[in-house]
């Protein structure tokens, strides 16, 4: 049974309270996704924080998401280290904990030495290894790292690797991706500047920051293309856009949790290095959300 | 009387023969280009090898162009160089030359130095002197400069510059100087990557490499959008994309020449240190030309 | 007590067998090293594959490394993470297995969010929480980012932040940092390229690839520029100068390990996602190392 | 006969009155410059301000420095343009002038298209067409453009294809460089941060902004490193460093004409969109200037 990628993940971020996780905010705030129309969620990625999470928390954090998760909707979870092997091995443990499909960030340290070969064995072993499908993470952003499209075209002959998340804030690269890659093979969006442009040219999901503060409002988009609204598309498109600048790449983690505090769900403080926003920033955000509609 | 630059522009080549401007192939190719709904011209952009041309050819084409381009139609020219009053100079001939408006390059040899400030008195200077309309080129991919949203926005408040080029490939880019710019400031898209995506959004110009050799798909799918039929838009702008990016990010100006050559314009051979295509690069754009239905 | 950093160290590579650490082949190669004039050495750097290590790898690693390095010899361990908290903990139970200062490398995930305030209250909360002194480590190579001159000179008034590895390979970099930091604090030349310029400048110390590889020729080339014997000092950087780049920046630290394979060390394989270099680039280590008289 | 570029040259700056060139102060400025033992001059470089120079202007200069510069000092003149074949006309008017040697700087425009191919012809083109003989010009920071050095040892094969500046401010590729090209070629430091660092691994020659400022510290500095007074060159080295980078990548041309200002020399405004530096700036230089003893 293929796992069927279709609509609109948001990647949550990890509630912390007094520094620690804090598991019953994750609940609260899924309790309320829940509702929302949502396809599935993506746990420990990017937005999760997941490089200032120990094992033991990314363990808790997904046990925790998978119970406050309904069946019947996807848990995506990011796994990638910069070990192979430490790789392989943590999707195996979050895989037993109910996963449905493993998010594998591409290595990035030793840049300069990642050839498309040594790239290639690393997506392989893991793919290899995993009781679960993986889909490949490339974030240019985060890691300084793109994946040339010939490599993941080859990636995609791999029988467990079934998808993408592309984050290259790059249309062009997305549309030649789509191109060139079997029709089976499942490329999400991973940005929210290319999300409409992207529906527009036939992708079919995404795994965008903005919906964790915009679930229905980036369902009603999915579903108006699908429907061939257009105009309601369109509209909506530009609404939103200011709000997953701004929880994106303008102000990041802080920014996104900021506004989540701002509609209702637990936000939170970031983990150090990242810095709480200013409350200027704060008044900013608010302000970005009230034009959006997405305050009451 | 406001000029309205809806629609599509192609930046058309600069012909040469034997080493020389050859402007009967100009007349020839506009002939040709005049039948195709079309809105207008831009001479003497990138596509248009500007920079390997003296100022002498830069007016014989302009003149030609003129001659060969019917009234209705718009004529826009490149006539940016790096010095601020040299720029001033090169507009009021080519203005007088009958030109439209004047596409300005941002300068970008001192960049370093080129603060917004700078910037500002550079347009601004430009601005006031010419007896035409400009439109500011920003095109980080030939000059490694990124015009900043907010240099655009003040700039946008002088009432002689009266729209803008965007040719940084970048869809959340176009999207948010969309939201800040005037209305009646006039954005056009200028690179194909992000052709479909930013009318999707809702922008209405474009000036793009592949509408010399799709000029009529180019406008077709506008035409599509404007009319609501999203379907015959994506499936073109899906057909086409391969396309754009042969004759712009691969292959460039030689790209663009020779797949001119192969649908029965003319193209001819790059200026040094411009190298036409090899044989192999000619038969694969053949190919790619064939496969988007371009070829008869 | 002041720690002084004067003189080479050795950021030393960490040995696997059968993907394993092995503790007794960093016992042989230290045993080696200890005759060859180095001040001390770098335990888990960029050099000793730190983000592929498990923490009790680590843990194990600086335990062997400070039983065998004689106690004259200064033991310094890398001991940075994405997290702020993360970093302090585990510089704290390394310090408390004997190591005498603690690099730590800027966090970079979320590069576009640490901002300069962030920077300085990650390495305030570390160099606060440490037992032992913190040296900066800045390598943008890796990590994307590159700390500004004025962050440096802020974090210098830290009386527990006693000096920096800048691995900038920028030696304009350098000499303005030198300009502007306190006499007493110790700026270290972190990239082979610019050992000898570093030194010719003034600078007292460096860790450098190279010199797990040509430890008496780094020791050599220090003194000799201490002597004023500036001759021996250039002959000997020139011929040294082609295996720093082998084993640094063109073949990294899978390049290191072949080298020191074949000088008479244990170097070993990579661990993945890193490959060993190929039957021919280890060929070509052979021969520079040869014509660098590395090899009797 | 060859001609020997050891020695310090300056890229001497364009002097402007109310806009226009102005050759007196260029003679003015020449007599000075004639008593400090610089081995020569470039004129018409980047720091001439040379892509704001109209063609006139450009034949009007090097006609009058080359009457005020003694027989046996060196003229250098930059010719390189975009185009090919405009680049080989220059080069060959300014040699009828009386230039000994073109400096010819990388196309940059089209980079995408510039592969070593195209650099190749380009070069070998102009180096056939020129009487006098040609150094390639290297200086990513302007161009974004860095010919790589498997290209520059092809091209040192062409025998009017003399030397190269090379300004990437890369210590560890100059060295690589120097070690890869034959004896004969003239490789000439271009970036005053890796000046003493240059000239330390053997080098024998620069072309330096700083060079305009303080000729006789250069030139005292290039000669303490021949007759191995290391300590003088090291002590001259350190104090100059912060006019280097100043007059250079700090504050540009303008920067460069502020302190020849100060120093009692013509300096004057740069050509727009280049803006003289503010108030402070000046003050800043002067403090500069008067810290490194170049103020009486």
């Amino acid at each position: 049974m293929k796992l069927d990628l279709q609509g609109i993940f948001p990647p949550i971020p990890t509630p912390f309270e007094n520094g620690h996780c804090a598991p019953h905010r994750l609940e609260e705030n899924l309790a309320k996704w829940n509702d929302t129309g949502l396809s599935g969620y993506l746990v420990l990625g990017s937005n999760g924080e997941a490089p200032l999470l120990s094992e033991a928390e990314k363990l808790e954090l997904v046990r925790v998401a998978r119970q406050a998760i309904p069946a019947e909707k996807i848990l995506l979870i990011g796994s990638g280290l910069e070990s192979t092997d430490a790789t392989s091995v943590l999707t195996y443990r979050l895989a037993d904990l109910g996963a449905d499909a493993a998010l594998v960030l591409t290595p990035s340290f030793y840049r300069d030495q990642l050839t498309p070969e040594a790239m290639r064995r690393h997506f392989e072993a893991i793919a290899e290894a995993s009781p679960i499908p993986i889909l490949i993470y490339n974030v240019p952003k985060f890691t300084g790292v793109n994946l040339s499209i010939e490599a993941v075209v080859n990636l995609a002959q791999h029988a467990n690797i079934i998808g993408m998340k592309d984050s290259s804030g790059n249309l062009g690269q997305l549309i030649e991706l789509r191109e060139k890659l079997p029709s089976n093979f499942q490329l999400l969006i991973g940005t929210d500047s290319v999300f409409f442009g992207g529906l527009a040219h036939g992708l079919r999901g995404a795994i965008l920051a903005l919906a964790n503060v915009a679930p229905r409002e980036c369902v009603e988009l999915f579903n108006a293309v699908e429907d061939e609204k257009w105009d309601v598309a369109q509209a909506l498109a530009n609404r939103i856009a200011p709000v997953g600048r701004a929880v994106a790449s303008r102000f990041g983690v802080p920014g996104l949790k900021t506004a989540l505090d701002e509609i209702g769900y637990f936000g939170g403080e970031p983990r150090p290095p990242l810095l709480s926003v200013s409350e200027k920033v704060r008044e900013e955000i608010r302000l970005i959300l009230q034009k959006a509609g997405l305050l009451e």
